[in-house]
């Protein structure tokens, strides 16, 4: 289809072309208060899917679902000294309510390790009541003074993760898990998003964590993204809010724990990683449109055949939406579905009901084929599942392909102008990762030689990825 | 089983039973900050399943799922000046976000009209894009003095629909629809509830609307609770706001809008409503948890037996729960199950295991009967359908035998002390209604006289429901 560009091109401008996508694809807005956003439906359509996808998972790794108040005590927050470091210039506090102004102030929550352990030191009183395995789905407020829409907000929305068990070796097997069985999985299986699991440097880390699980992904301008960690707490905040258990043995011990969290992030994460000039291209396992069938044209025949179709497809088990909006040029609503990455469009015009065939339009290969129109419902299914292992497989040829290995900290800096670096952390350290920070360049994980995660920092042959990050 | 009373009965004091119940079947406790709460997970289950219920009637009443921002600037909220006015005294604000005092104070949304008209006026141009038929799953606070769990929070979680029309007619006819085929369908055929529907007074209306739709149902001790609305805003806040579309005529027109919502408010209904002394009943169709397979003593044998009923009656559709948490005393447990409302326990012992039999127990009902392990899963679909319609009809019943017509003021009064009385609204009328006020008694709803929803407040033949309420 010859057209002008809808978007900015990503080679011109990569950071407007996603808020261009972002406008167009009609998936957010900004909201009046600055930082906040207002996610659209079809874009919010891609965060239920997500939330679908990843309540599933927490569930088969134990965890229940609970909700705590969004309301915290000033005071809670100060209990962690690290945790408030970390999080106090980005509190938004509550000095007046019904009212009247508040004795106390309360501060909206950033994340929820203090008022869940407040709860949890009530609730775990043996070994029986462990492990304790919670998970919520919040919206949490981090003030920002830099907001990029759904990369940093002021509001997002998010799972937060948050476990109590009786031994080091339990809460650091669990943190484990969810990297790998809950985050890793999701990510890989239905975002088809390459990316790489690592452990994060003392600098990175989360603020009262003693270790944090990251998984990072290569933005198609080679930047890194952050997409989801996995905490152990250690007994920080156990110690702190006095979550303490009675051992087998009849000694009482604080709990170990773990915090993990993935937020709407990720769906900045799926334009980048997969967006391309024409607009978004939604990995078809959790597109909540994977197939939009098109009218051409608006006679009476093509509008019940469309129907028809849509209905056949929806029964069998694909996700459909039926567009017979013919009041609307075809060309204008065609392009709509591009921008807004529907992995295939099934498009039908009165020529078509003659042969029996519809034109089949694949977003993620690109390309137009005409079909037996008898033939697509057993067709789509294996077109796509091609199309979900094209995008993992594009997105993990990117990152190899713009990934080198360096030795020093010059080439680290250039390497990261377009991609990502590898260079052994015993060569770099904390002294080398804080002369990168300078020059905007972070250490975005380590990794243990054959891409696994490393046990601790100075395991030998550790390796530190190195890029720019949003 | 004969044992002390595990909650204070219902007889002699309702509101210490209902909380006792809410403490000791785990659904919630009090959060830090007055009038907050925490959702447990046990509790928690019943909202999820709610909100999965509630939602697939939402999107099959062809709206569609967003999120806007938490926090609303203050001066939105003063544009409809009976809105403001109504929601003013219990508005939390935060005056402070990122270490600054802000330039202008941000309210934390009471409910969402104002901020939604702001984007509806963006995203509506043309009689095209109408009807907009927008929902929200999110979190709202209002500053309660008065707090009672799940009943009236300072914060609580809800869904409330947004839409934008092009007539009257249409956003009239929506704000019904919702009413009859989302909430009274909910009500009846998952929660098991009846609920009558009707109209509001101007007095009881919404801020800002011009008609409100309710539903109300009688609770345990004849009090009534409010339990959705579905407003019809008329043109107010599109007029606040400048939400127009040019018409197919070449106009520009005011959009017509309605609002609705309900909220976790329903948990303490569904307590309030069906719980009885021996604790919570869940209607088998809302239940997460369904069936509870018990092991009633530890031995291999009869843990790999409860094992193997849990995943043939999960196979079977069921949501079954397994519990062969066999370090805690058998009856303590099932009393616990008993307590959370599970509608069906499947018990186990070695006994049981030569006999080939498991002992149903059968929380609505009552009672216990011994039946072969094999047959479960074909009993149990019939035995959960049957508990289903008992609660239905238990709840029509109490609210039949404990509704009385009157004639005066004094009988209404009197009525209210045990149940609701129906009055005619011409003899009542809104002088009436505030005698009534005074006396702690509110019409709840006007129906018409064969229990359907008046057209409007002064339809001949209209009877005021009047009762105490939560």
């Amino acid at each position: 289809m010859a057209k002008a560009p809808v978007l900015t091109p990503q080679a011109d401008d990569f950071p407007r072309w996603y808020q261009d996508l972002i406008n167009k694809a009609e998936l957010a807005d900004n909201g009046p208060v600055r930082g906040t956003m207002v996610i659209r439906p079809y874009g919010y359509g891609l965060w239920e899917r997500m939330q679908q996808e990843m309540d599933v998972r927490i569930k088969q790794a134990g965890a229940q679902n609970a909700y705590f108040p969004l309301f915290i005590p000033q005071s809670f927050l100060t209990r962690e000294a690290e945790h408030v470091e970390g999080f106090a210039p980005e509190l938004a506090v509550v000095t007046h309510g019904g009212g009247k102004d508040l004795e106390e102030p309360v501060v909206v929550r950033p994340t929820s390790e203090t008022i869940i352990n407040e709860y949890f030191s009530k609730w775990v009183q043996s070994y029986r009541d462990l492990p304790l395995l919670i998970n919520q789905w919040a919206n949490v407020v981090r003030w920002e003074m830099r907001p990029r829409i759904f990369l940093r907000t002021t509001e997002f929305l998010w799972q937060e993760g948050h476990t109590a068990h009786a031994t080091y070796e339990d809460a650091r097997d669990y943190a484990a898990r969810i990297h790998r069985d809950v985050y890793a999985d999701f990510m890989a299986e239905v975002l088809g998003m390459d990316v790489v699991l690592g452990r994060k440097t003392a600098k990175e880390r989360f603020a009262g964590a003693i270790n944090t699980l990251t998984l990072e992904g290569m933005m198609g301008d080679g930047k890194a993204l952050q997409l989801g960690t996995s905490h152990e707490l250690g007994q920080n905040f156990a110690k702190a809010f006095h979550t303490q258990y009675l051992s087998a043995d009849g000694e009482q011990e604080h709990v170990w724990q773990t915090s993990w969290g993935s937020s709407t992030r990720m769906v900045g994460g799926l334009i980048m990683m997969h967006g391309d000039d024409n607009g978004l291209r939604v990995p078809p396992r959790l597109a909540h449109v994977q197939v939009v069938v098109l009218a051409i044209k608006g006679d009476d025949e093509v509008v019940a055949k469309v129907r028809e179709v849509g209905e056949k497809l929806t029964a069998a088990g694909l996700r459909v939406v039926v567009d017979d909006r013919t009041d609307t040029p075809f060309g204008r609503r065609a392009v709509d579905w591009e921008l807004k990455g529907v992995p295939v469009r099934i498009e039908i015009g009165p020529r078509d009901l003659e042969a029996g065939t519809a034109m089949l339009a694949r977003r993620i290969p690109g390309g137009k084929t005409p079909v037996a129109i008898d033939s697509l419902a057993a067709l789509l299914p294996t077109v796509l599942e091609e199309d979900q292992a094209q995008l993992l497989r594009e997105s993990r040829e990117r990152r190899e392909s713009r990934t080198v290995d360096v030795a020093t900290i010059e080439e680290a800096v250039e390497a990261a102008a377009t991609g990502w670096a590898r260079i052994p952390w015993a060569d770099l350290g904390p002294v080398g990762e804080e002369e990168l920070a300078q020059q905007g360049v972070s250490v975005r994980c380590l990794v243990t030689k054959d891409g696994g995660v490393p046990d601790s920092d100075d395991a030998p042959g550790t390796l530190a990825i190195v890029a720019r990050a949003y």
